[in-house]
């Protein structure tokens, strides 16, 4: 576990710092990579007296999320942001319609892994978002550089490399975001924290107890929500769930209380504050979490925490992902607070890209406990309890349960399938063949399940990598590949 | 009786029109305004040498409709084309959509009855339509000016006071459109076989045998396919029947065969020819089918008819807009040719307004030989043949039947709900109330359909208005008008 | 001279309407229509409790401008909101900029008159101004309905007409703006000082001394800006410039103070209220000014003034317009307030119609104390105080002093030139031709000035009509017609 | 030299193959990656029959260019498409709107180096481009996957890693061009011709006598242009001149004649010989020009070459694109066929990002053969033979000649000044400051010129890098970095 101390409890911890290494308390550990703190590293004061509009003074920062070995094979060609959720959506429309309702207009979205997805459905979702050069998303997009050829080493690294880009506006803040996380914010209350507090930097953090690492560090929050301590430890698994399980209330050596807190790796920054970080203090810094942010604290930066107690997801697993699914079905009446309360609220809809698909057409469907996307074909079919995505064609006799079938990027026509057995590939259709049955599994856009086929996981696999033969299971979940063929009579 | 003769064939038809004007069935209508033919009208002979592209040298002029009676209530608070059809679409999108697909790119709509609605669905739904101003869909509303303080007085009319307004391109034909009609054509096909003919002006007919009038009127067409006479009847119902009692092919006295063809009221005419005819020779003219087509040829104008054999729809009646939406349903397999067809078509896809609306959530929905629009709430129901347009709620135990259900405009939240209450109006929701049984209606839009409401037309009335009530009946069929206040437990 | 008197004064002015009918100045008015007053109306007490952010809780409703004679011609075929100013700008641009930059952000623009060129516009340049329902700029254009057949009768009427759109959002308050006037203001604080004072309605009124008569009314406000008599007067020039005479402010009998402010034309009202006024209490009024007004303070309403001293501009005239565009030339360095501030004020900007057009090309320009539009094509002339729009086209030895050139819509390519020849169309071009001098002139748009013209006003010529020649004079400048053709050496 | 035959030739070749080398006559140049060339390809015969409209059947692919050392410091911080050209544009505006008047709508561009500006200048001018998934412009950024973590190794490779986001359309020829050369093109012609001929690639050849090597290779042509063999020689100038030394035209050894023709680096290719060529035959090539196109041919596949004769220029160095940007101040009269032909011609516009700038202001400029983009502010200065561009400020007594100055994203306001003062930062605003002289010089955007500074090239340099100082000196003229100050007084 690592420890950063802020400067208001300096002396205190100055005794774990010396016991630990002579003059830097995080400087040595094996996790974090070799810190240059210069010494001669300016006064961080730095004033938020201007309170311009959100609109005007705001830029979101939202990461496009890398390679993440737990959501795989969902981001085989796809960044997590790009990943189809409840039926009509991507991942990222959540954080993005966050902003938007939040009145945040200038939004940068910074990808790199598999960006082409998310870039398309960006630039294709957001292109009407509004006029002039104040309202827009825009892709950064990695890139080379004469001064420096190689990709993004991180969150912290990909957001030095940009700040020419974004010292296009002269906003007084910087909110970065992670763009893989289901939640409903107003980021208005959460800036204005941040500005009456006069923090250098606020993080959002877990106020209720939740079961689950956050994977963005713990903070250690006195009573006025000053953030003393960060600690990060990502690989350790061990230690970390100590947190879990230790109160998160613990009160200190000098009678102070103080509280455990996951951060969500949701930031407030001030602009200022954010370049000198990343160009004088911690100039090689490459990760938010585990650099920036201890950093700013041991540089003697004030460092608030932002409690936010609302449903949020981090869609960090396939099992992540299965659940959140499983959650979008559910009704707004029935679940307080959860994700799809935003469905149908005017006030703050939820933003993706515009579509004009033809309505859904049903031969014969029974339906239970379900959401169905738009523009979908069902013949004679039962579905319980799924999620069925945009242009999902289902044939006869077809059964589907606890199931997300991502749903398809085209209509084939009869003459593209001929085609395509011409080319002598299969015949099998896009979509969900006659007599299936499909129960407790993901099937990823494009996919052509054959007649007859049962996707059942028959032998209660876990874990398991079939990827030649179109699937993978993770967590007990079947996950039919992008574009993978299930020719007809298979049994999975 | 009026007769309008091609040039080529003037002298014979004089004679046809003396000796038969006893069978000539709509020569002594009085229904028909006096032509005003000027004798000075100057020579009509234009080139059509130049072949520009399509998108560069034809602008389609899409008539908007107006108030017609027979599609009341449907047309109480909106024209024609902005009649929702088909779950997701308004009519006019179907006229849209062939242009586009046939890369007519300069589209003006004119409207002025009831347009709002109209106007607003066009401006939203295609101003993505393309780059500069070579492709665009512009309504032009009807308007004052210091020259006319008076409405549009008919088609002729509103084309004539727009003349200045299409000026802006020297494209070479004009493509005249009415706005409400459901089929697929290829203009290109159209305006080459225009061009190849070297007509003045070609008239788009119905070739199969079709038993409706289309009230665009009829020509008589020779074995070139010149047309030799053109016939309007609009009002006389009796007479225009013979047409499709007698053979429609006849033998005329000089030996030629020709043939009578109903007339789609689709129009390619050249720019010169259209300037000409409408501010030179006929400028009182007011109406295109009964005036300005017969004073062309009548000028000594070459008119050519081009066949159409596809599915045509002329949505001009409650009834035929009930057909129309039950032929929505079904599959492109069954109904070759038929409107649907083109909802999966990627080749002819149906534009229309883009949405970004939530899936359709469905808690226990058993649904036959249906088509649901984007983003319904349906609880445990049975939907049966119907068409449910976007964002319908329907609560529990409700039973639909061959209906429309067209929609809502909102998602209305509890809060307006209680508001609504508040302010002394009703609190039954948008959407159809638990218990309610609907069989062979039309919901039209936010109508607010209370409990154990049944809507089954339990008296067998062909046609009858309540409107204070909430509903009028037509051809058998209930049709509850927009907004309307059904309380519950009612029977209708 | 009107008035009417706030319900503080109620007692009596009831005693003056029922005793002393024969001074109660508007009731007999000939100009006015008998307001009809209903005894029933309720009680107009409306809470303005609810705070919802200014994008979500208030509509504008833009008024496009009627046929107004002193703008004639410029008015010929566009209406008043659709003038060209400013080189790159139409006048409606100014409050619709005003809306955007307030983040008042649904607009709805009510038009009739010659409303093409407006709604093709603000179609054209504000489709791109936001995501979803809730970011617009709607054209309702006039239209026939099956209850009223009729035109908008005024701007009451239109306003009452149009409830019916307007309810698709539960605003708490319109915002009524003229949109033909020039000037820069916050509306956010003109709403927040509306809902503070919990006003039914505010209007907003000139502080600074203006000899110019608004032509929107007189309000008569004491001390806490409640405005306790509204006079209109727009037939009687005499009488209304008594106020510009007399001291503005006066001692009322009762020993308070009242000060007599111009109108703009500018309110606030709550949604009830309006809907209240125009659907149960005025039901056949048709002006906002002359009857909405003084009926609300007649029927007890709370109608406040909100103080605005800035540059304000009514463009009413061509004398006016002329000068507008003057204004426009002078730098924000000299003229503090100044409408042209905003062209380059990055937080304020003024929006219109987004182009591309190619870079002006001078092959030898002299240009003093001028704007110049986008995409000129200029060769070997001079340019002096004058305002040269978008698109214009200068030959050598040209001279322009002291004048507006609005510009073109198109290039004209040489083969349009030719064939407009072959058409037996003039050969002069668009633009202004070799040798030509203009001086203290309005050019219109895509007019064609010969060569060796001379446009100086020679006769000294303050009111002509040469229409047929092409040009009219208006306060001694100039007006060149829209497309009209100046022939080779003509001298005007 | 390298030299490539194509199959029908293939005896002859022979001979020259044995010569150099023993079973293929590319593999041992030293200038070329070791091709593995799989001897299982299969038969290539791939038949064109469908006919589909462009806008359905080909996909452009637009390379988005890399880095050039030629192009510094223009390409700094911005790929070569980026360059802003001609005050207005920037360079890849001119193959987009190519695209465009071409009617080809799916325009993928490829970016990897410095593609930030390249990128968002895609997004914001071409999201308007058109409705529906069939007309887009769309950015494919070099991204990381789990299958390749490298960047894009070349043009080849790109295409190779890119060929599933093109798999989305059923294309039948890919249309391969270059992002950064000006010409016009109606790709049509292009693509008819390919199609006659039954090739598997047409390559753009430039029939003009050029003294400029293209950089794209040199094809020997027969009479049927038929490509017998495909010459490169990027590294070795000495000999690719010899092109250029002897006779375009040469009599082969079998009689029949031949002549050289530089390549333009313009492909069209069918799809399926693309997926062949990259996925089968040449997968680990990476230079389309260098490698796929020889291969192609050794392959035996039928390339032929199209001859252009219009204008093209490769902006490939400092000097070329200064010598672009002079061009493009000639009038079209002058210049027939030159780039700027365009900028006025109602079929070809040239499009770019749309904006909505004020218009430029002038208080005393005289201008000379220059083009002034959108939104200048010009104070009493001299113009000559320049090009500026849009935003420049330029202040009292500047003169500037023979100049390129870039302009300004920003209008810089007062406050903004004071608070780069207040930060230690430059006081000198972004433009040109007063009694400032610019010859032959360059300045990029941003760009803050000194008053009285003297930007002449006073010690004739030709090659010079004074970077730390704000500029580099390339072909004599004077390049003024991108947001570089320039203090007063300096003289350089």
């Amino acid at each position: 576990m690592q420890i950063y101390s802020s400067s208001s409890t300096k002396l205190t911890n100055l005794h774990i710092i010396k016991s630990s290494s002579h003059h830097n308390q995080w400087r040595h550990n094996h996790n974090l990579k070799q810190l240059v703190v210069p010494s001669s590293c300016p006064n961080l004061s730095v004033s938020n007296s201007q309170q311009h509009p959100l609109n005007q003074s705001v830029a979101a920062i939202v990461l496009g999320g890398g390679s993440d070995a737990e959501l795989y094979p969902l981001t085989k060609t796809r960044s997590k942001g790009a990943i189809p959720i409840a039926a009509n959506y991507r991942l990222i429309d959540a954080v993005i319609s966050n902003c938007i309702n939040s009145d945040i207009t200038k939004i940068y979205a910074i990808t790199q892994f598999n960006s082409t997805s998310l870039n398309s459905h960006l630039s294709r979702a957001y292109t009407g978002f509004g006029l002039g050069k104040d309202r827009f998303v825009e892709v950064i997009a990695a890139y080379q550089s004469l001064e420096d050829q190689g990709w993004f080493q991180g969150t912290a690294d990909a957001i030095r490399r940009c700040l020419w880009v974004f010292e296009e506006f002269p906003v007084t803040e910087f909110l970065v975001l992670p763009g893989h996380h289901l939640y409903r914010m107003d980021y208005k209350t959460l800036i204005e924290d941040h500005r009456r507090s006069r923090a250098d930097i606020t993080i959002v953090g877990l106020s209720s107890v939740s079961d689950h690492d956050s994977g963005f560090g713990s903070m250690e929050v006195d009573s006025t929500n000053l953030v003393t301590r960060f600690t990060i430890n990502p690989d350790d698994k061990g230690q970390q769930d100590l947190i879990s399980v230790e109160s998160r209330t613990s009160r200190r050596s000098d009678g102070t209380s103080s509280q455990y807190v996951p951060s969500t790796g949701i930031y407030v920054i001030g602009r200022e504050q954010m370049v000198k970080l990343l160009r004088e203090c911690l100039v090689k810094a490459k990760d938010m979490a585990s650099e920036i942010i201890p950093g700013a604290i041991s540089q003697g930066m004030k460092v608030k925490a932002h409690m936010f107690d609302g449903y949020w997801e981090d869609v960090k697993s396939v099992g992540a992902y299965y659940r959140a699914n499983m959650e979008s079905i559910k009704r707004c009446i029935l679940v307080v607070g959860g994700f799809n309360c935003r469905f149908y609220d005017r006030q703050c809809p939820l933003y993706t890209m515009p579509r004009c698909l033809p309505p859904s057409s049903m031969s014969e469907a029974v339906i239970n406990d379900s959401i169905i996307g738009d523009g979908c074909i069902l013949d004679r079919c039962v579905i319980r309890g799924s999620v069925v995505g945009m242009r999902t064609r289902i044939s006869d006799e077809v059964i589907i349960e606890d199931s997300i079938i991502v749903g398809s990027d085209i209509y084939e026509m009869e003459e593209d399938v001929r085609r395509k057995g011409r080319e002598k590939k299969t015949e099998i259709r896009i979509g969900i063949g006659a007599k299936t049955r499909i129960r407790r599994a993901i099937v990823d856009k494009n996919a052509r399940i054959g007649q007859n086929v049962m996707i059942i996981n028959r032998d209660n696999v876990e874990e398991g990598n079939r990827e030649a033969e179109g699937y993978v299971i993770r967590e007990g979940i079947i996950v039919i590949l992008r574009n993978a063929v299930i020719p007809n009579d298979s049994t999975i």
